[in-house]
């Protein structure tokens, strides 16, 4: 089962290293952001005005409806009458899997709370092939809020699926970051994922995967000075990736160096999510759907077997909760 | 000059019944949203931007010049000249009519306070011609709040210019819906409109309209749990429409019941819309102006005598006070 | 140098008089407000709209990254790979000029706080143009709040800059427009910009531009109204001009007399809207750019030696602060 689930990011990857491609998908989306964003929501909306997507932006939740008392799941099936597709970031972990089942349109998750962040995640893949690296022969070392943030789950699974070996370390000493270790243990992917203490055991990876500390999800910071990150730090890395805004993880000096390459990601990220969404738009990623995904796909698409909001599933958070067929549809 | 009337009601609902189309629009729309909205505000961007009309919304009037000491009318005189139509919902009732009388372009009234809703309206007339049904020979059953609810008013007065029977039950004991049998006396359609006590007397209609309570515009909660509907209230009916959001007023299982047909009124709706804008963009309900209107035609277009604040017309509130042939424009 | 910048303000003006133009502009402009604004921010997405370009709003900074510590210039460098080009207005001064600093896309400047607000300017200079004035026979009468508008001061230098003579009286008694006199004597303009007591002063003028007591940017109103002006005030002059909104600066007689005109030149604004963002676009502009601006040319585009937030180049308010050649790129 899990060679499907390897196969199908591998397809997603692929044709997301295409060519950029300009319009050709015609009808609406809809796009909700409930965080602040730069880089994802303008991001998003620019790929959809360049394919020739029309965007309408679900505004805050107070102006809709929800607040004359309508509820979610009858504000989300009635949008999905009036749009072709949906964007969403959340703040609940797991809400744009719930809103894929109230509606039966494509849903592409730009990230849920400290959940997931899958076009992310591609776009880092997307990176190492740009740079001509083989993931069966290559380490992703990972630095930063390893626990906190939605983008290394998502990128560090990624690149597990695809064939990597991950070194992770945090900068927040002593966290242990079980939800990882424990999604990668029931896939079966643990053998390739190792979490050390020290900055220097990131020495020799070939990608380096770099965080800020997640003080909006934090209630007490913890200011990590003496771990910043310096040019000495990345020598003989071939690609670094950082997902941006910026803290102090980083030295004005590494940073000014990492810039052009970083802005260039922020090119190639819009161009992948122009992909996901064409794919989308077009049936592809459903096409394909049945086995995308970061877990193993458990039951057929539509069958899934949550029905209360008790039940979010948490990805990977446990074998009994997670409903892998339906995250199929997440993208 | 009733006859005039009805015979454009059932112009415009038979040409918005008309198959859906795409494009064909080439302007830009000025879109104001003052009240939450979901499914109106949602439904009108994206016909918007299926019929290639560009909308750009104006946001809340603190971030206009409104602030700075504008007064409203010279913000919509100027706005006139840089949008080709509009489309508004206002919390004061006839506000779109005020605009349109400051603005030289057409106004689609999307909704003002608890005034009218037109295209919704033309939409439930445009859902009972889907269903085969002959308005001359039709029972129109409403049940829910008939004296708050914006969409009762401009939907029973539709139905009856157009021919049919209405009997109204108040899901709030007691209360008369003034407004309605005012309106219905002056046009001389009272005779067909029943203004009854129990939701028994909703036995035998051919479409039933249910909305719920619109708390938002009641200071004190009524709560009708008594009278909630269920599967069997609406035996025998051919058509039920809600305009959403619900409330108390109908059974999970009727609701469960209802969804299909409740959702494909929404695509219905914003086919409906883009019948409408592109009627008005294009000028055919402008040509039709002078009898389009729910109440009869007292003076030609652009000769309102109207000048001030305390004037904005309530639509049909009292002989002396409306100006019909204004509220032609507000289509 | 400074025939230079005439010939080039001259070329602007001349093309931005063209015939209004549709369509022909592939990309995506990113719009920021941080101000209120009517005519200026629904003018500007309305002229993208009907040019083809897709306007993404950045919306209030809160809801950006900038919320998760991000500093703006990251947030610009990331935006500058996502937009092909922006436009923006400011609470602070110069800032669009540090934020074409910050990327490599054109930069429309719509008004920094009290600095500039060129499309303004070159809209009058137009009507002018439109009016069949020629610069050089012609006198300017300014009448208004001449210390803080910023309409004023673009307009007065662009009308001095195309060789007209200015008079201007302050609404506000005994007020002295430093900013207006030292930029115009660095430029070698002082001769034709006289400073005048009285409204009767104004009697002779060919153009006339009003603007309200910009009561938002001073903490103390004074109110002018034995100062406002009615229709014998204008007699003579062949065009009048008011950025609007208006206050108390215009009796309601002569603001009868002036809508058709004013409102006409909305639309004018609109259309000169139109053309620089299409030269923008396609880099007329930039092609144009090195003598293109209201100061003189101090070093080449690029060469900006300005490097911290204190440098803020205030335009004009001191020889060795300004720095003209990036001003060049503000368009």
């Amino acid at each position: 089962m899990l060679s499907v689930i390897r196969r199908d990011i591998s397809e997603i990857v692929s044709a997301c290293q295409a060519l950029d491609v300009q319009g050709g998908v015609v009808g609406t989306i809809g796009v909700e952001f409930e965080e602040p964003s730069t880089r994802t929501r303008l991001s998003t909306l620019a790929a959809c005005a360049e394919l020739g997507l029309h965007a309408v932006e679900i505004v805050e939740r107070s102006r809709l409806s929800i607040s004359k008392g309508e509820n979610l799941a009858d504000s989300y099936q009635v949008m999905g009458e009036i749009f072709d597709l949906f964007a969403c970031r959340t703040t609940a972990v797991g809400m744009p899997h719930r809103i894929s089942r109230w509606t039966s349109k494509p849903v592409l998750n730009l990230g849920d709370g400290p959940g997931e962040h899958p076009s992310q995640a591609v776009s880092a893949a997307v990176a190492a092939l740009d740079h001509g690296l083989d993931f069966r022969d290559l380490t992703l070392g990972v630095w930063g809020d390893i626990v906190k943030a939605r983008t290394i789950f998502s990128t560090v699974m990624t690149f597990l699926l695809l064939g990597a070996r991950v070194r992770l370390v945090s900068m927040v000493e002593g966290e242990i970051p079980d939800r990882l270790l424990t999604a990668a243990t029931q896939l079966g992917l643990d053998q390739r994922l190792v979490h050390l203490p020290h900055k220097s055991d990131l020495v020799g990876v070939d990608v380096m995967y770099i965080t800020r500390l997640q003080q909006e999800r934090r209630a007490q910071f913890t200011a990590p000075s003496h771990l910043t990150l310096d040019l000495e730090d990345i020598e003989g890395v071939r690609l670094v990736l950082h997902p941006l805004p910026r803290g102090a993880e980083v030295t004005e000096k590494l940073w000014a160096a990492l810039r052009p390459g970083l802005l260039a990601h922020v090119r190639r990220t819009k161009r992948v999510r122009k992909r996901l969404l064409q794919g989308l738009a077009h049936g592809h990623w459903t096409a394909w759907g049945e086995g995308v995904s970061w877990t193993h796909a458990s039951h057929p698409p539509g069958q899934c077997s949550f029905t209360s909001a008790e039940e979010i599933p948490f990805f990977a958070q446990s074998e009994s909760k997670h409903c892998a067929a339906c995250w199929s549809r997440l993208w």
